[in-house]
């Protein structure tokens, strides 16, 4: 850790934004916005070329077989182009799903065309190794398999670990949607051997939004050539251009690039993955406990809390209005995500971005403050809620 | 006109941008991304609206038949999502190409499995409203025709109204790549048909690279339901989440969207369609005018120029090198196109963005300064270079 402050709060009384990305990001982030650079210049290109490789070195062990594609347009147009481009048309995809963003793997496969199956795990539980190596046993057309690290739906954290070891072992190929964990928590190839994973530039690197990034292996890549369903979403093309030529095949989003290249360098700064995991666990404890001490439940059991976004069930107290509750969050400093993803009636906090212990020792005391005007007195979710966390989530 | 400064220089000795964009925008359009915004968040939706409502107006008479469908990604991203999207998968495209973004939109059908042909005229010419006549008599299985309103490969200006009349005349649909006209050059509904044009934000708009928009008539938008080969390129798709919720329907570029809402009010502050197109003539009236004068010579005949971007022949002078006079232009202010899309050696002066008179003067003296130094004395191109455009060119 070096001794630079941690975070850099936002100007001007605006809010902290408690999401699972876009989030807050430092001030100087967006100071590199502050001038125009050519696409085609080599001032861009040196940019382009130094976060491709800060990118694939933050994978750690391993990472040498590796190459970056940056990808124009939101995380899941980088998800599209993954799974586009790695399966090829003759290929069929498991998808491991448990919340919304591997139901949206599932929904961009049927789109393009590619045969799959999923395993659907529900809100609370992960799926595990042996059930995803039960699956590939059987059913041998399976030639890939998509896992989401962290689905932010509910804030479960799968374990990659063992996933990864269950697809090695069958001989097939792992695809991983690492959008809101890569940068904070580590997935060294050495270790937990996948083929691709993909992540976008505002998330816990803390970057702003306009662009993703597909960190995969170089021999993936070559074999990708000719299977995208998409002239814009191909990642052989978008990485053999850039090999080429150190451009970005279409034009790059330059601003949302230069600000990811400083919040890279802060990254770096701050202590690279570990430093930054550290500090968004911390922020989930300290946020987890407060709420905790006020009266509320989380959705999830402990062991798969991910330090990246916690979902909270909504109280059963009828004076508990979620909108009157954003909204009180709002006038307090805090924006939070406006909704649910899961069956339950819940609301997520996100700990990523530009916030720490401290910050989250004043959301939980907006939360209290929001409660008491809103004439909510305790904030224990309804017993059927907990009666199905018991049921459902506790077989894991 | 109102009596802002048409233009807000860069600073710190940033060099301009006379490329196709990304271009020199306003420094108040970069503050504007000094801030974090929640994506959902109804501060982020208002934008979101203001900036939809503003492109639709700006279409001028016949406005009220269409809606904005803005699109992460370049504006490539744009183009292939209005292709999949309206070019049904069983119908069938005639592209009219002179250049790359012609070509690009041919070989994105070919990507996406849609039927095309294509009416290619080279580098010189434009395609003509009775050919377009005669090629859709010809090929009655024709059910869509993508136009290019300004190919920024040579600059040329395309006749849309003359296209557009043959093309609803045939009864087919129109679909126009507006990218690098739209907010400079008019073209309103009412007066040329079309279904859909679209453009991105980093072009005549002056905003900051990160996303585009389809601009389409509603009804044409409400009968692509079904047809795109691409979840996140689904225009219906796209269009659908946002009338329902006011969100885009996965992460936006948050960034980029303050800082083009930031450029659309500039752009209504300088006058609207008519001012921006009128100060991006006089900087290609005064560029070219000063550029003949050191002895260049355009590519096109004067009718074809567009207020976008020329493109001048390479000097024949074997003391001219195209990567000694980028850096010497580079040097001096001025960060040209490296590279040329013509089939002659070529370069190309981009005049949009937060240029005018005063900086094309300088460039030229720029220009004028860098061949100084190359030991460049005469500037005229190969004589084979004119003989080819008289052959090819003029007989438009």
């Amino acid at each position: 850790m070096s001794d630079c402050p941690a975070i850099d709060p936002p100007r001007l009384g605006e809010p902290y934004l408690l999401t699972p990305g876009p989030l807050t990001t430092s001030y100087a982030v967006k100071q590199a916005m502050l001038r125009d650079w050519g696409s085609w210049d080599g001032d861009f290109r040196a940019m382009t070329a130094e976060m491709r490789e800060r990118l694939v070195a933050m994978l750690g062990d391993g990472h040498e077989a590796f190459t970056c594609v940056p990808m124009q347009g939101s995380g899941s147009f980088s998800v599209e182009a993954m799974l586009g481009s790695f399966v090829p048309r003759d290929g069929k995809a498991l998808v491991l799903a448990n919340g919304a963003y591997g139901q949206r793997a599932a929904q961009a496969l049927a789109y393009i065309g590619r045969a799959f199956d999923a395993l659907d795990k529900g809100d609370y539980l992960p799926p595990r190794g042996p059930e995803v190596a039960a699956r590939l046993a059987a059913d041998p057309a399976v030639t890939h398999v998509v896992a989401i690290h962290c689905e932010t739906s509910s804030g479960i954290l799968n374990p990659l670990a063992e996933i990864a070891e269950a697809v090695a072992a069958a001989g097939r190929t792992l695809l991983v949607d690492a959008m809101s964990a890569f940068g904070a928590l580590p997935l060294p190839p050495a270790e937990v051997p996948y083929a691709a994973l993909v992540s976008s530039a505002n998330k816990c690197i803390e970057g702003v939004p306009g662009f993703g990034f597909v960190l995969a292996r170089r021999e993936a890549v070559v074999a990708a050539e000719g299977n995208a369903h998409s002239l814009c979403l191909d990642v052989h093309a978008q990485w053999a251009a850039m090999e080429a030529t150190g451009q970005w095949r279409y034009t790059p989003p330059t601003h949302a690039v230069a600000a990811f290249l400083e919040a890279l360098r802060a990254h770096a700064a701050e202590g690279g993955v570990a430093a930054r995991g550290a500090r968004y666990a911390e922020n989930r404890d300290v946020l987890v406990a407060g709420m905790r001490a006020l009266g509320f439940e989380t959705l999830l059991a402990d062991r798969w809390l991910s330090p990246i976004i916690t979902t909270f069930f909504c109280p059963a107290d009828p004076a508990f209005s979620f909108d009157a509750f954003y909204d009180g969050m709002k006038a307090r400093g805090f924006i939070i995500y406006p909704g649910k993803l899961t069956v339950a009636e819940s609301f997520r906090l996100g700990h990523i971005g530009q916030v720490d212990a401290d910050v989250m020792r004043q959301a939980v005391a907006a939360v209290e403050a929001t409660l008491r005007a809103l004439g909510v007195t305790d904030p224990a979710p309804p017993a059927a809620a907990l009666a199905e966390r018991a049921k459902l989530g506790e077989a894991a």
